[in-house]
């Protein structure tokens, strides 16, 4: 008989919960699953729990993957007793609402560490996922073989709403990419330009514009950011009107990109056109005096 | 003796100006240069011109890099005979620009071809560099061993507008993507963290969410954005907001991603919450009516 791997609890088998409960069961994890609604078929090879008490009696880890974090404290609140416990909160929270949490939990004796999930369901064990963790080290080292799983395991530290913050930050930059998408096949298409004709250089260019985030990180740090300008603020700020004056030209709200411009002119009309870029950082800070 | 390669003329000796010249010195073309101010010291290895009708008349094939639209046709007036010269034109212009130049220099007998350069002057003759082209399919294929120098050539096709059409489309994606990660960076910082610390994540998360790029371009053709959703528009929409007040929560001002927000509303309002995000470049075409 070969050795028991970890038996884990997943609490909500929304796609996401259903994913992570595959990979486990995939891996040869016992897994115990709990749904409110029993019209979510239970994965195949899991065993399903009636109540949420039975469901977090079953195991010692448990992960839950809710709607949001009021589902989360309703669920737990019904759970029984926690003492014990590891819990592996997946669900989409503010870092306020995991550091609520996490409290609550650790009060009530449970090991509470928090999760951000950067995949869609169908990247769940597959190399393209990672996943961030933050809370208590000890739940991360005795949750690892059962975490790694699902994808390659960051653990960012003991503040529980680390892993919140990094996750927003993520996905808020991801926002920005994903608008700089949409408002470039919008103007080439208006031109007739198929997309998919389009896609491999913009695929291509941005790609390669990613490393402004290497780039971009040592100026901000530094709060300098006139070190290896290789294409200064001015000249950047003076190009940009174009980039809006076509989108107008061709029938395209340029809305998506358009409020990078002022920012842009701001920073060079306080005497930074010299530098790069990057100091527009400078004008998101609120309060920040306007010099 | 050696096979002459192809003799050039550079016209103009900015940043990029220079990097084209030094790029043609290294790989062993006689070069001829021109700038208009004797200031910028001529590349080693170049000769330099006195006049512009002097460095048009030196070569067959004659690269332009100026300031703008309005440098090129202020020079090019002054050149002299264009009949049988091959006209290659880097500067950054508009479409309607680079078609106006195309006319005009067709009109006195040059061949023109349009560029529009897709890196920063460093990154010329490096791998990293791709540089698009439109306009007369003899002057590319004439210029290309020359062109090939500065890094991966794009033909595409013979209006000479395109160059600049997808030049443009792609610095619009491009300050999208960089907008987005000067927001990240600005929230994690408001928390303490690093931007070193953070860059490896958010590099590796934006280089696998390019990725929309492609999956977004044959929904945009089909102009059906209810296949292949993983993440649907109206779940997508609902989470928004959070991403908002966190960066308002953490003293940020989000207003380089927030656009996104009112036209995701507007498309779920629609009826299309069950399809992609893809589906809100309906809402960037002015006068689409509002359904």
């Amino acid at each position: 008989m070969t050795e028991q791997l970890p038996p884990t609890t997943v609490l909500g088998l929304g796609s996401m919960g259903s994913a992570l409960a595959e990979a486990l069961i995939t891996a040869g994890h016992p897994t115990t699953v709990w749904n409110r609604s029993a019209t979510r078929p239970e994965p195949r090879g899991s065993t399903r729990a009636a109540t949420v008490p039975d469901a977090v009696a079953a195991t010692d880890l448990v992960l839950i993957c809710l709607l949001d974090h009021g589902s989360v404290r309703d669920v737990l609140g019904t759970a029984g007793p926690l003492n014990g416990k590891t819990i592996v909160n997946l669900t989409s929270c503010t870092p306020a609402q995991a550091r609520d949490l996490a409290a609550w939990a650790t009060e009530r004796g449970a090991a509470y560490l928090d999760g951000g999930i950067m995949a869609v369901p169908p990247m769940i064990a597959t190399p393209a996922a990672f996943i961030l963790y933050s809370g208590s080290q000890a739940a991360f080292d005795q949750a690892r073989p059962v975490l790694d799983r699902f994808g390659e395991s960051h653990y960012l530290g003991t503040d529980p709403g680390s892993a919140a913050l990094y996750d927003l930050s993520l996905l808020s930059g991801m926002y920005g990419l994903l608008a700089g998408i949409l408002h470039a096949y919008a103007v080439v298409g208006s031109e007739g330009v198929a997309a998919v004709s389009f896609a491999p250089l913009l695929t291509r260019w941005l790609t390669t514009m990613v490393g402004f985030a290497a780039s971009a990180a040592e100026q901000i740090d530094r709060g300098d950011y006139s070190v290896g300008v290789v294409s200064n603020l001015a000249m950047q700020s003076a190009g940009f009107p174009e980039l809006l004056e076509l989108a107008e030209h061709s029938g395209i709200s340029p809305e998506l990109i358009a409020p990078l411009g002022p920012l842009m002119a701001r920073r060079v009309a306080d005497g930074h056109g010299h530098e790069d870029l990057t100091g527009v950082i400078e004008l998101l800070k609120k309060g920040a005096d306007h010099e």
